[in-house]
């Protein structure tokens, strides 16, 4: 019988000036999910976490995955999969893409890889679809490929990896809920050209700062004035926390995916813990409780660990 | 007495998604300048064109970047400028800061460079300022640095050479007037956060397509859902050009500057006459005069040639 352990990373979207477009993988945290390839079409989760998700295949972001997934291959197998989540789902640090991705991943990998890196995301964003209404690969895809992606566009799948530096990376995740779809809510529909020609130079530095490794471009580029102005009322100590780290050394950061978890970027270790300890502080000062990592930008994407 | 000949290049400002951020230098045309340093403070301009330029060194682009650069030093030195233009004024292809980049250029040379790039680049964008109104760096930054430039921030200037493939240009200036203003003018100064995240995706793929050398993705990201479909209908034939140049084989391109040119990317030498061959039938069926340029990416931007 066929079975699989897979590592699948928690995913920061929206990287600041890059809303929509541009995401990267973390080193940590991590689902661990164990699949199995059954002979008969049938899908079995089981849970082995505290959250308490669903485990009816049609309503988990894995299972609706995995039943797209035994469609296409004409309903001839089934998968048994065991859950391990670490990735707190509503954390803004991609714990539904972390299911779908390493879902179909883990399925792929054992059906010898018929299916080409588009249709994995494709499948995978079927998981999406379930978690937040939205078929995107903002955390798809940079769960799946790791590093830092750019998705220049969805219809057609449009999916690029971009070089980037050994950053470090500092997340704090308050447990506050933010609604995804109060944040998407919140956000205007129309755009001045001025903001909008100020975000695509932003952008632009930015990607080229990830491959000509320049450090301070990036810091310089990592300035959103279209999403975070309006979404960051919905995280409090948002403001305090940018100030601090970046006087702490971050490069710069904001909000991971729609929050409310907030990232930053560093150069080095030492860095990004002290980015880390004065994000503590301001929770603690405020008296919202919160968890923190430091990792670092995770470039392989779903591991295929046994 | 100091005397200096310098090649300064035409520009494309604008490069399609990249408006008023991404811009490349041409190896064709180039204006010719001849500069000598007076030691009293005076500008006294010759023009041996055609085009019938000012010599009010006050009403003329070249004439008030050397005034500026007096002013800086106090005025004890003056300046001597022989100007052959070759890049028609009103083309769309930086005719006017070729002579701003020239001039600020020449000048910091005979003063054995005591200005940096982005002093002298401050100091020709008083040159676009007399030019169009706008103190503005687009076709400025390629001109001055040659290939690829991104201008991420005018204030505080930020300017960065993208790297970029040994593309060829094919330009086609039909010979009308689009005057700077009413391509301004007709501008919608606000527009749908879904067409500013696909303006976005664009610029990243054209960046990461031009660091990566991936033509296929540079062809893709050539799109500009924003500025294009306005500024387009004041140029005759261009949907038309567009279509048969990228049937043609180019990779993709657009308005040049403000317009009237049109310019278009190729991988080769063959395709990028193809392509000028086409746009010549459509601007002879049009029946409208014009100039092509089949030129490639100036990697070095102004030129001191003796």
């Amino acid at each position: 019988m066929k079975k699989v352990i897979i590592k699948s990373p928690g995913t920061v979207a929206n990287l600041v000036c890059g809303f929509d477009i541009l995401g990267l993988a973390l080193n940590e945290p991590n689902d661990i999910m164990e699949l199995t390839l059954l002979d008969e079409p049938r899908v079995i989760i089981h849970n082995k976490d505290e959250f308490d998700l669903p485990t009816d295949p049609e309503k988990n972001v894995a299972g609706v995955v995995l039943l797209s997934i035994m469609e296409k291959m004409d309903n001839k197998i089934g998968f048994e999969v065991t859950i391990e989540k670490h990735i707190k789902p509503g954390s803004g640090i991609g714990s539904s893409a972390a299911s779908a991705a390493g879902a179909a991943v883990a399925a792929n990998h054992m059906l010898g890889n018929i299916f080409s890196t588009d249709e994995v995301v494709q499948f995978a964003m079927n998981g999406e679809k379930l978690a937040s209404g939205v078929k995107h690969a903002d955390n798809i895809a940079p769960c799946i490929l790791g590093g830092v992606t750019l998705i220049r566009s969805i219809h057609p799948l449009d999916i690029i990896t971009i070089p980037s530096p050994d950053l470090f990376v500092t997340v704090v995740h308050p447990q506050i809920e933010v609604r995804t779809s109060d944040a998407r809510q919140i956000l205007k529909q129309q755009v001045s050209l001025k903001d909008a020609i100020r975000q695509w130079g932003n952008i632009a530095g930015l990607v080229t700062g990830f491959m000509k490794n320049d450090l301070d471009l990036i810091g310089r580029s990592l300035e959103d004035v279209i999403i975070e102005p309006v979404r960051s009322i919905l995280i409090p100590g948002f403001a305090e926390v940018k100030k601090n780290c970046k006087e702490a050394g971050a490069l710069g950061g904001g909000i991971s995916g729609s929050g409310p978890s907030v990232f930053m970027l560093s150069k080095d270790e030492g860095t990004a813990k002290a980015v880390e300890s004065v994000m503590k502080d301001v929770y603690t000062r405020i008296g919202i409780d919160f968890n923190t990592y430091v990792t670092t930008i995770n470039k392989t994407g779903v591991e295929i660990v046994e």
